[in-house]
């Protein structure tokens, strides 16, 4: 069984704080008012410990698996959905596929149990733990040791792109069915009543919702609430929940910048969050979803979403498109003229003429 | 006089209305989930009258002014930084020419009436009408025939870039003392009380904002509000203002995409607004401005900001952030594979297989 203290996290490098902020505040332009693109630069430095933080080779991680819970109905959409997205997102389809190269990230799809045997593929990662997660109404999601290996699969692929050079990861998932595994996870860890936790997900008509509803409300009351958090995300979680809880926790260990996307991403940084809070500190909330949920979801850890687009979608497309800004940041930090440089007088009328 | 029948618009394309829509619902990907990245790729359509909309050589003009209303105490800032910060810009510095490399704009620097003798450079335009807005607690800001220059000045600088294959264009500003000119329009435009429409500007105190608020009251009281839309301008605008007005109008006449940034660029389009409305049609409001005021302006002509970032800059650098938003929205529309192309069931469960 992975015992708890290994998943450690070191501190950010609080002790760099003044330095950073008074880094930010001789930049010719009143202090503070580039708002939140000032907090990010501040955060990186905090996670790379510099006041040069860089960024290098983002890689954007789509983790798939299918659900059996499905079988209740909890979703409009076939299950053949999650294969068939797979594929398109690795011939630079779906809106991923086509996010990942506009905004720079190198993607990889990882099959962490799809009902489907994909070929070889350079971009596609296999760490399938099973074939679907179970149908959690009648049984754990996952045993312990689906989980446990689904939360080793994650860290062991962060670990490869580490040593590869990147320091960026952006995670995103697909699979149809999964916002009822992330409802759960947010009722169960959330301290949240079910309701206040589904939304129509990919376009669940009302009726659904509320049969959604029904089973989750169902589930819990079979399953309880565990004190361990391992076994909280084993009863109602999903497997690429899990390795992306996993992914998250050794990108964290790392000092690595993390980009959260929407719902269910956001669940696995919440089992992610339960096992070890300290991840929330390398993590970036690229968006507010439009998915009932999320904002009790990011309210729960604090977060501060970059974007609010309207997204709905998954699949990584909100943390590619908050990258731009997240490197902006890293560039403002590191090439904006400071007050001195520019030989421009600052706001408190002292001249600096060279 | 520039009669107003000159300032004509032309309408969107919106017979395409019904086939964008189609196309974009035809996307892998639950209806609407990429939320206002379809409407800015829809709006994009419409504006240039095609399914397959492009942009090109995208141009930011950062323009700038003085203003002899800060003789009234109303900016806590000297003026030089003006003139300082313009210098600044081209060479990379502050917040515009640091993202208008980040973010791919060519950036030009407009001198609408700055107090300073610029020495020639190649992304410096001379469009001074005089040096600095006149001091409008004392009399209107411009001449009716110096606001008209401006507006001229503005339609010129835009046409020119329109032939040289510019189909975007960002505005900025820079001019200490010019969120008063913008507070004042907003309050006699805008239908607004005065105190509804001022802030702090770049960090003035609250008995700063009391008294800048106590000069624009006194100010409207003695000039009156006219129901001719330029001689509203005149009176209490500035000349990057009226220069940035102009411009808009031309850029929306020429059927080009324009990206509004912060608070004065913002007033420049209500401006324009007042002179003729469907330039809104073509202008995307790049961000929500942390400055007091902001918020009643986008509301007064139903605009909805793309970020919300906190910022309270100027310069353009709200409108840089938020273009590769604006580019991967028309990725989208074009490149993003159809559920056709990717062989995938749709959500209605009807199998498209190939």
């Amino acid at each position: 069984m992975a015992a708890l203290e290994s998943f450690h996290i070191p501190e950010l490098y609080t002790q760099l704080s003044d330095e950073l902020q008074y880094k930010l505040d001789q930049k010719a332009k009143p202090i503070g008012s580039l708002g939140q693109m000032e907090r990010i630069a501040k955060q990186i430095g905090l996670i790379q410990g510099t006041l040069t933080p860089a960024l290098h080779k983002p890689v954007m991680l789509t983790v798939a698996s299918d659900h059996d819970i499905c079988d209740e109905g909890v979703s409009p959409c076939p299950i053949d959905i999650t294969w068939q997205q797979c594929l398109n997102f690795l011939h630079g389809g779906g809106g991923i596929g086509l996010f990942a190269q506009e905004y720079g990230f190198d993607l990889y799809v990882v099959d962490a149990g799809v009902k489907y045997d994909f070929p070889e593929h350079p971009k596609l990662i296999d760490a399938k733990v099973r074939k679907g997660s179970r149908n959690f109404l009648h049984e754990p999601a996952m045993t312990r040791e689906e989980c446990e290996t689904a939360l080793a699969n994650g860290r062991q692929i962060v670990t490869r792109f580490a040593k590869e050079g990147s320091n960026v990861v952006g995670f995103g998932e697909m699979g149809i069915g999964n916002t009822s595994p992330a409802s759960a996870l947010l009722a169960v860890l959330g301290n949240l009543s079910v309701i206040e936790s589904v939304g129509s997900g990919s376009g669940l008509s009302p009726e659904g919702v509320i049969n959604k509803t029904k089973v989750i409300q169902e589930a819990i009351r079979k399953h309880g609430i565990s004190k361990d958090p391992i076994e909280n995300l084993a009863r109602y979680g999903g497997l690429e929940i899990a390795t992306i809880a996993g992914g998250m926790l050794e990108a964290a260990a790392r000092r690595m910048v993390v980009i959260t996307d929407g719902f269910i991403t956001t669940s696995a940084l919440l089992a992610a969050h339960a096992i070890n809070p300290r991840v929330v500190d390398y993590t970036f909330f690229s968006h507010q979803s439009q998915e009932q949920g999320h904002k009790n979801m990011v309210d729960f850890m604090g977060g501060e979403p970059i974007l609010d687009l309207g997204f709905r979608l998954g699949e990584g497309t909100g943390a590619a498109v908050a990258y731009p800004i997240i490197k902006g940041s890293v560039a403002l930090i590191n090439k904006m003229t400071s007050f001195d440089e520019a030989a421009v007088f600052n706001t408190a009328n002292e001249a600096i003429e060279k």
